[in-house]
């Protein structure tokens, strides 16, 4: 052995690989099949393993490790490794270990305390504990930002979209707030005038888990390498050999479950396929937050909903929910397209979602940087849902501020992602049209090859090879650029 | 804390609780639900917890505190906890790993090789892996009984049924041996003359597991607390806290599934009440393989096979396969008591079940105290199973010696258990009839919570408190004794 302290550090990484797969695979049952009596020993189990884990990342050998592999003859490849291991290292040692438990208290009762007072619209129970969470995260950030050289919002930001800067989100978001709102508006116009058929209900749970498995199966997932299950929140976990998803039904409406299980297949298909060579390693890991939601969103926006799709689409649901007229291939297309701004991001389409995040990024920006304070919330929440969308919040917290789990739960730095994602799908799109005269041809036809291919190739085979800002230049050629998301909505909404 | 070392124990017996808990899970999510694929990643998950709690079960401080908390003032419960953990000490630490390792292959290697050579008839391919194994398990029970003062069989015994002895065993199947070929003749002459109706499939699968779960329902098991799914062998998994019960269908017989969902209810209320006050703790867990099967076999045989209690299964079979003549309360009992001598012993009935254990035991006994060797195993098998059952082995490797995984597994001592456990639940329904005359009218007017309560102080709730004879005595108020399992069946049969 060559290099035997990045060596070490390889078997450390590959041991907590192994015993993470354990903890993935529990949280998944713990959600998808576990009844109720057996929380509490499951919470209990994963606390343990996570403090264990916990334990083994942050081992002081670790760090010697770290300094002594980076004198060592590292391969090219290896230098990316070791920069993704300090990486990880780094956000696991960064905060004293008082500051983590405050947090995680913190953020256990705001949120826990939230199911309830959500529902109550209940702003002055919610505040008070919402302002302690905040408190702790200016706190985390100022030490981050200390650490890392980064302003404070920008040192959590990093967490979830490395190399990613607010000047950067500014910029591009800065560009989508100065056409998005007339944009919604023409496409309201021109959607006035269309007759859309409702789908007619009720579509069996059983049918519509026949139907998303047929869809899955139309984008590739593996299913000799993962499952579909159900839980209240659908999500994507489990571990890249064993991908876990999940989905929710509702007897009356089959589209969100079918969009739900293809948006979760391209975070699914991310995972099948980071790259096998090196698993177990943080370098093979998901680069961010951003990029895997660009997949979900390749998969559910830019396949998904696209006009020649539909033809894919609507046989799958004659064949499985029974034929209606709302089911031929431009009705479904329309369903899939329509605009209409409302309270709920969650609930939002294509065009309008952007505009949630904007609020989002603009309000927790300014406040991790001690701009404005809790209280100052919801006047900004209506002014901005008023300027963006043109709905009013007043009073409104169960619809408004309080609506996300995201702020009691302590991701401050997360909501941009979901919006840079799209714009990176739009761009991932751009580029393979410019590759691929056909591809929408390819499309319609159902060739969806050619398109996964691609992402294999530039995306998901690499891992954290790159930075997040590498990764993007290498595939398209330049940098993030919103006017591919703008020429994508125009092509697709006017 | 006024015992520093006994409560360290405590501490680290929790601390490996909660990792073993990750440990079941994942283990039967590989049985029921895991893909292929994902197959690899997780052997080496287990693997590695498997490593991390044999680690921590050797540790040497372990000893240290063992040996410290002899000497606190412990309380009466505290001394029977300590006795359970020293002994879960013992089992763990009396074999050096290069023997662990090489038990370990060769078992792995044999099994794998007799999944083929089973089905081919192959002996002479099987035999010299058998003999590696069976050399390896010699060595052991050398080991074990040296360190025990035990003989070799009893110590490998002492393993599953601690305290039981082959003394004790002699004494009860020599008795069964006596009067059992001459009671199977008779109840084959008495049923000859009985004609009973076979159920008319196909059962689709979705109706069996609906009637297994009504069945579950019947026999008190908590749906908050566990769950049934399939597998293709079907086992009693998970935790005690949340029981994953499995089962496997045949759509021409629905029979099979329903009893053995029964048989499995019984092994998974034993976990699902055993003490609470001290879960994860060695005293708190079930006593013995042979009282576990006590449990499965009260529920399949004593209540499951009880012509009173067919009268409650009949409506359910109605229900939820439709009414045939086959699914009247006392075809049904006829159908679930038919007694028939045959190869096979997974496929036997009550009454010709011990005759299997007891060849079994008469040989893996003798080839572990080193009186035969395994090339005598076949001609041995012939001559009993004449003797016992009247049928002939001779040449027949896949339906005589070779059927059955567990030597290749090296689980010598294990098969006495069985039927153990059918005499000890004989022995606990004649206790049960002398406390409650009326418990046979109770059991057919569905009234089973006297059952399940005597179960529940006598068995479930004593965890491994007593040693499995104290437990018998104490339960019964004698020792074990065959003759209620001879009156049984006499009473049930003849
Ligand atoms: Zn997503
Ligand atoms: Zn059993």
């Amino acid at each position: 052995m060559s290099n035997p302290a990045y060596e070490r550090l390889v078997q450390r990484h590959l041991r907590m690989h192994r015993l993470g797969h354990l903890q993935s695979i529990a949280a998944w049952d713990q959600s998808a099949f576990m009844p109720p009596k057996g929380n509490d020993a499951r919470a209990a189990a994963l606390a343990e393993v996570g403090g264990l884990l916990h334990e083994m990342g942050t081992a002081p050998e670790l760090k010697t490790w770290l300094d002594e592999a980076a004198a060592e003859p590292l391969s090219d490849f290896e230098r990316d490794s070791l920069r993704e291991m300090r990486r990880a290292w780094d956000a696991r040692n960064a905060l004293p270990p008082s500051l983590v438990e405050a947090i995680s208290l913190a953020t256990s009762h705001c949120e826990h305390a939230w199911r309830t007072q959500r529902p109550a619209n209940d702003w002055s129970g919610f505040l008070p504990n919402l302002k302690e969470v905040v408190r702790l995260q200016r706190e985390m950030a100022s030490r981050l930002s200390e650490a890392q050289g980064l302003s404070k919002y920008d040192a959590l930001l990093d967490r979830y979209e490395p190399g990613m800067r607010s000047a950067d989100i500014d910029r591009v978001f800065g560009d989508l707030r100065q056409w998005l709102p007339s944009l919604i508006q023409r496409v309201m116009v021109k959607q006035s005038t269309e007759a859309v058929l409702r789908p007619e209900g009720p579509f069996p749970k059983s049918a519509q888990r026949e139907l998303g498995l047929a869809a899955m199966q139309l984008m590739g997932f593996d299913f000799e390498a993962g499952r579909l299950d159900e839980s209240a929140h659908p999500f994507c976990g489990g571990v890249p050999e064993d991908v876990r998803m999940t989905t929710r039904y509702r007897e009356d409406d089959c589209l969100p479950a079918l969009m739900g299980v293809i948006h979760e297949t391209g975070h699914g298909r991310y995972e099948q396929n980071l790259p096998r060579e090196w698993l177990g390693l943080p370098v093979a890991e998901a680069r961010s937050m951003g990029i895997h939601e660009s997949q979900s969103l390749s998969f559910e926006m830019q396949l998904g909903s696209h006009p020649g799709f539909a033809r894919q689409l609507a046989p799958l649901l004659q064949r499985h929910l029974g034929a209606q007229p709302a089911f031929e291939a431009d009705n479904l297309h329309q369903l899939l397209t329509r605009v209409k701004p409302g309270y709920i991001r969650v609930d939002a389409d294509e065009v309008t979602y952007p505009a949630h995040v904007i609020l989002r990024y603009e309000i927790e920006r300014a406040l991790i940087e001690g701009e404005i304070e809790c209280e100052d919330i919801p006047a900004l929440w209506h002014a901005k849902m008023t300027e963006l969308l043109g709905l009013s919040t007043e009073g409104n917290y169960t619809n408004g501020c309080m609506q996300d789990v995201h702020w009691s739960a302590g991701l401050f730095g997360y909501f941009p992602c979901y919006t840079l994602g799209a714009m990176y799908a739009a761009q991932w799109f751009a580029t393979m049209r410019r590759e691929m005269p056909d591809l929408d041809d390819r499309i319609a036809r159902g060739d969806l090859i050619p398109v996964f291919d691609w992402l294999k190739a530039k995306v998901w085979s690499q891992g954290s090879r790159r930075s997040t800002p590498e990764l993007v230049q290498r595939a398209s050629g330049e940098p993030l650029n919103p006017a591919h998301f703008r020429a994508h909505l125009e092509a697709r909404y006017l």
